[in-house]
Formats: C-alpha cells, structure tokens, sequence
C-alpha cells in the first residue's frame, strides 16, 4: 500500500505529520513517500505541481494531503499560484467523485452558528463532481465582445459543461453512497436558467430508474442554499456539479461550526483517491502548533476505508477520535468553557493512545 | 407616476393586492394599471410574458410585480415557463442592478436558525448583477463533445462572461451605495478559477480607485457562503455577479429567518425598476389569505424612493411597517408565541392604518 504524503503550505506540514504519526501507529504495511506541493513546491521547484511530486501521487494507491496556499503567492500568474496543483492532480488522476460529509459531533453543537436543535445529530455527505463544468471548461479568456450589451468592449468568458458519462458516473456514486445511509438523494441544478443543469436534471432522471429503492429529489441551487440554513437535516445525500458543490460543501461545512473536524475523499473510477481535510491552509496560525489535525486525521481513515480496503483500521481511527472529544481535549478552534485546551501534536498523540 | 401592476401567480395576487391598497392610502397622483404575468399569463395568452405585457412594463416608471411559478408547469418548454417572464422584463428593460437587502428585524429575531447574538442588527445589502454572467451569455446549447473527458459523447453547455462595463456599471452602484452605508464592499469572485471572475476582480479594482473613501475587500464565493454562515454581520455591501449572487442573496435572506419580510429592486440606468419580494409565489398557502403581504409592502417602499423620487412616502410606509411589528402582529410565517397572528388582508389594513 503506497502513500503519497504531500503537506502543502502553511499548517499543512503540522496537521499532516499528526495523521502520519496516527498512521504508522496503526502498524500496518504502508510505505509512505513525502514530496512538496502548492507554494512550498513552487518554491523550491518554480512549479506548485512539479512533475516529481505528481508522478509520485500517480504512482500512489493514495495520497494524504493537507493543504496549500499563502496571500504571499496571489501575485504570480495564475498557473503558478499554490491552488493550481490541487487543480491539476484532480485533472491529471481523474478524481472525478468528491465526498464532503458535513457532521455535527455531539459534543461539538454548540461551535455551530445554528441554534442546537437545527445542528444537533447533522449527518450530511455532499458528492461534488470534482473534474468537469466551469472548472475545466474551453474555451475560456480574454477578448473583445462581439455581441450582448457592449459590443466591442473587453469581455472574459468561460464555458459551462458537462457530457452524459460525466453525470451518469458522479450519479451512480451518489445513488450507491445513499444505499448505504437513509436513502435519499437531492440533485441541486439550475435547469430553470441554465442548458448544463437541465441537462444534469434529466440524466439524473434517467439514472434513478436503476435505483427504485432510493429517493431522489431535485431543487435549484439558489433554494438548496437556503435549505441548508433553514433545516440541514432534512438532507441525506446530495449530489451536484463542480461550481455548485464548492458553495454548498462550503456553507453545510461551516453550519457545523466545527470545519476542523471534517475531511473529505476524492476518488477516481480506480478507487485512487486524495485525502484532505475540508477547511483551508490558515496561513495566519501556521507554525504556532494550534491547529486542528482531527479533519486531516479523519481524512486519513477515509483513506483507509476507500482506497486501501482497511475498514477495520478506518473505525479505529474514527473511535479514537472519539473518545478524545469524549475526553474533553480540544485546540482552540473547537474550544469551549469546561473542556481542556491543547495542541496539534498534543491532540495527535492523544489519538495515538486512544487507538 | 405610471405603475404597472403584475401580480403574477400563487400568493402573488394576494401580497401584491395589500401592497396597492397601502399605495392608494398614500393619496399620491400614481396612475396603477394591472397585467397578467409568469403562469397566469401563459393560461390566457399561451405566454409567460405576453408583448401587452412587456409594453406596459416598459412603459411605466415602475413595476411592482408579485411572483411567477408553480409546480404545474414544470413541464412545459423551457420558453414558455412562468419564471421566464421575469428573465425576459430584467433583459427587455435592461435591469442591471438588483438590491437585495438582508434585515433583521428586532422583533423577529428568534425566527432565524442563528443564534440571537449573530443575527440581531444584520443589516447587509447585496448587490447582484442581474442581465449578464452565464444567466444570457451565448452560445449555449447541447451538441457532441469534441474533446473533454467524453469526446463522442452529448453534451449540454453555457457560456459565462462578462464585459468590462458590465461590471464597471455595477461596482460603480455598489460603491455609492456603501456609501450611503458603512462604507465597505465586498466583492464576490471565483478569480482563482474563472478567467470572467479575475476579470471581474481586477477591473472592480480599478473603479475602486475612485471610491478611496469606501472600503474594497475581495472574497471567493466559498468563502463567501461561509462566512455569511459564521458572521453575518461583518458584511456591508456585497456586490458580486448574477449566478453568485442568486445563491449568496437566497442563503443571506435565509439567515435572517423572516424572508416573508425582504423586498427587492431591480433597477436600470434610468433608474426605471421592477420592485418584488425576496420570497416566491409559494404555491401551496395560495388562496388560503396566510401570506405575508409585508415583503412586497416594503417593496411598494423601495419603488417610491428609487424609481418614483417621494422619500417620505417611503419613509411612511416603512414606519408603518415597523408599527404593525411593534404591536405584535404576525402572519404565520414569522408568527411566535406571545404573538396576534393575522391573515395577509389584516395586515395590508394594519399597515394602511399605522401610515
Ligand atoms: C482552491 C480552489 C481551487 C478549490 C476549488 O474551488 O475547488 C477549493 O475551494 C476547494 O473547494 O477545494
Ligand atoms: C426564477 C429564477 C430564474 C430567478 C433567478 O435565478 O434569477 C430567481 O431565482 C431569482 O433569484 O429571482
């Protein structure tokens, strides 16, 4: 089983060597690789995807990565800022299926903004298609419009997409994923405004025909939003397009109050997949030792259930995480009156020995 | 004055009957003249938006329009569908500038899902773009892919952009209207993805240069969504693109728990505006006289102040409307024990009576 292990920028190098240690503690026959990426890669190689470091992730049966990206970078030229090489490693390894649950721990509920009885007992799983729509779309640029309101003025533009095999995969995933929860499914479009999402619409349809034991919902992307915020619970599953899943995995994430507690697994159809946590690289507390490695080390179980076929080690993992929030350690960002302050490797080694 | 009157369907015809009756109170010289509109239109007419329609929308100072929709045309043609009337009005008249306010009022504070302290006082105005970005930008269409992950495959595809004085237009009403406020824009982009949002950054950049008294802050849409989840009232003015907008202003007015209460303008150079409630036709409570009239009350307000120049009057009307909460009348939706509960006729009588 091989490891690719790509920290990233700022607390990435902390939060990552906490799942490491949790990891190597598990005793099994991993062989882990290290390579750098993001800023920490254009640094020392010009590039934030040097060749290295993505042949070593292609190689990898997965790859653990924490996270990337500084304000110092957002002056280079675009292919060169940090955000890029998470951009291409999804292009490059087709990990199409993007997995962000959104959990509400017991004992987190009140981080969240929500008043409790809208938080308490989330279980949420947001599946992002991860590889097309106006992410990758061409053609897209710079050029002098031809038509529409300033005919001759300087326009930007890109192109919205999405091909029937796309959606019928990233379909499939969702459908497979509710089997295994509480069997429901919302598709978030926009099919009232856009060709794209009518289009999603309509083979999302068509794929439910194979699921008869699943519901399957459909609401707009603008209601979806509003939804969230007015009662998150009533969702079980929801599957939608790349534009869309980055919003809404966004706001269900921090409805919890607790986005340090929350990873996330993108796969390709080989069942290769990254692992990250869901919130960001926090250039602001890097190198303090005080952020939250529990998302990453959650990633890193999801790990082992999807990629590396160790569920048995994945609820080790997932109880001894556990236990320590039952035992009241928290870092700062999940820190509240009457529990105990600690840090990022404090909190690693607590999960060590709660394994 | 001429006002053209488009209630439209579901409660449309109900809310938009409270708000003439508080127009005609006032005792100014309007001249009202009514329209079908959205699915009521297409019943009669066989279309959303019927040319008398668009006519005498065109040719008022002003629209006051209820809301469009209901389940039972979700099969018809995408053309023919009742929303596509309000497409259509925000295109043929140009209607650039939507102001989407998001208040929390005093007294209905507890029916947000935040918790009191994060909502009370919000007062966050968003400012969407409204006639350009992916909503109309051509080509769009469904053809066969010829590259992609799928070439071979059908496809469905948009075209989003946007040209320089598209967006220059829209900072420039974003930054006189944070002037008027607390002095501080947030920007909404995708620049580190879409080559239209870092156009969209860099050329609001440049319009900020001649607003050195107000302040410019840029922010992803991700990000976007989850702050306005976390701190809702760090916000001012947030002025951002059509399709970011439609979902930023819809889980914003979520927030505050009470979107039976927020109007909307949508307005054009000539300061000519359609003037709606934030909410939609609500075709279940239809006919039932349960729905809350306040929001397209409030609405009659913006028109007077924005399109029709009688700022008392619209100063009158939103007194009137704080009056009617002061004495504890509530439609359901926003009803809470300790409370008088009022049907949508009592309330337009409330209003008329506290002017
Ligand atoms: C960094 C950025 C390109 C990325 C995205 O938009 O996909 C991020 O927001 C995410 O959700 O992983
Ligand atoms: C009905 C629909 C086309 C419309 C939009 O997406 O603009 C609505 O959601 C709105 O925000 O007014």
């Amino acid at each position: 089983m091989k490891i690719a292990v790509l920290p990233g920028d700022g607390i990435g190098t902390e939060i990552v060597a906490e799942a490491v240690k949790v990891l190597k503690a598990l005793d099994l026959p991993f062989e882990m690789e290290s390579a750098l990426v993001g800023g920490a890669a254009y640094e020392a190689h010009g590039h934030p995807l040097p060749e290295s470091t993505l042949n070593l992730a292609k190689a990898a049966d997965a790859i653990l990565f924490g996270a990337v990206g500084d304000w110092k970078y957002d002056k280079l030229d675009r292919p060169l800022r940090p955000e890029q090489a998470i951009l291409g490693l999804r292009k490059h390894l087709g990990l199409f299926a993007n997995f962000r649950p959104a959990i509400c721990y017991e004992q987190l509920v009140g981080a969240s903004s929500l008043k409790p009885e809208l938080i308490a007992g989330l279980d949420i799983l947001i599946i992002r298609e991860l590889t097309g729509d106006i992410y990758f779309g061409q053609p897209r640029g710079r050029r002098v419009a031809t038509d529409g309101h300033f005919p001759g003025a300087e326009e930007a533009f890109d192109t919205m997409r999405y091909s029937k095999p796309e959606i019928e995969r990233i379909a499939h995933v969702a459908f497979q994923a509710a089997r295994k929860r509480n069997k429901k499914v919302t598709s978030v479009d926009k099919a009232n405004v856009l060709e794209t999402f009518q289009f999603w619409k309509d083979v999302v349809t068509e794929v439910h025909a194979q699921y008869p034991d699943v519901e399957l919902q459909h609401m707009y992307v603008d209601n979806a939003a509003m939804q969230l915020v007015k009662a998150p619970k009533a969702f079980d599953v929801v599957v939608t397009g790349n534009m869309f899943g980055d919003i809404l995995s966004d706001e269900a994430s921090m409805l919890t109050g607790s986005i340090g507690m929350l990873p996330s697994a993108s796969l390709n159809s080989k069942n290769q997949g990254l692992y990250e946590p869901s919130h960001g690289s926090a250039p602001d507390i890097a190198g303090k030792g005080v952020a939250n490695p529990l998302a990453t080390i959650l990633s890193a179980a999801m790990m082992l259930r999807f990629s590396l076929n160790q569920e048995a080690a994945a609820q080790r993992i997932e109880a001894a995480v556990q236990k320590v929030l039952v035992q009241g350690l928290r870092t700062p960002d999940i820190y509240s009156e009457g529990t105990t302050k600690v840090g990022t490797a404090q909190m690693g080694d607590a999960v060590v020995k709660a394994l």
